[in-house]
């Protein structure tokens, strides 16, 4: 199964996306994943020094800035 | 819902976008959105710890240098 | 209309564009642009804390390594 | 062959690769890698200054994000 | 005429690129550019604080780190 | 002879390549190269200030993030 297919199973579960730039961490339940990984997910948080830091919310993520993603406890 | 369409339905609202290079946070009213998440936004202002800080305008920000977007209030 | 056809309107205009990198901002009238946001500029200039410095006459910019576009005095 | 062929025939092994942003260097067994060198790895851990160190398990790397990709002991 | 059409009216004249990573700029004689602006440059200088240091002869520029490009005295 | 061409008749041939990130300069021999600029190089060394020091033997470079190329003793 190709890596971006891999991703679309875990639609509706909390996944830990690693993002470019400050390179802060999230975790969030993947609402929804396109073929370029740009992903929507819900009930976010920004995870800091691996604690649940701020509250996001739904957020949208643009696929080329993800550096990393793992499903949460799998 | 792809996640490209999930910020097309953010058309006329408020929404927050964190870009990459200096990371800077600008909030803004979404006047349009491509697929590759190319925004125009208008009413935009910097958003520096928080508060807003310098008006922008009208603006347009070039979607692959866009790390998150989230909705203002949702 | 779609971002980049909004940047297509500004043909003729000055521009303020913020660019990737050193993150330096630069100035010019916009003599075309493309669907990939690539740009070609003339009478550019860098601007340095909000003061016009270097004359870089005829650039071109890749559109990829813009961060934000927006109107000179819109 | 191509390189992104070469990926391809490394599935079932252990690879090295070294990602953009904090540049760490991952280690694990390729799943699957398609032709944009995303890649699905499994048993992954993070490798510091040469030594295995947070194992992260199953993860996606997105392919733009990859600097380097080598196979372990090859 | 579209940005990447004004890059390649300019083969075989003396071109300025800053790169992103170190934002060297680079100058040489441009032998030929593609639609991506991928660049081959010949009789290539490194260019530091304004002044032609190191030669590197011939060279290939990979398009999306080109940050900007102007012709030389033009 | 457009420059992801002018790459390929390389092939073969040892080639310098300045990667992003820790812009580090790698130098191997050219087994083959896409018009991606995707890399396959063997009997690769990394050079740090001029000089070859670790060997990485067969490696993999994603295009999009090489800075530079050029052939060695060209």
């Amino acid at each position: 199964m190709f890596p971006n297919k891999k991703v679309q199973t875990l639609t509706g579960k909390r996944v830990q996306v690693e993002m470019k730039g400050d390179k802060h961490m999230l975790e969030g339940k993947l609402e929804s994943a396109d073929d370029n990984l740009n992903l929507h997910l819900v009930e976010t948080f920004e995870i800091i020094d691996g604690v649940k830091s701020r509250s996001l919310g739904s957020v949208v993520l643009r696929g080329n800035n993800i550096i990393l993603l793992c499903p949460v406890g799998e």
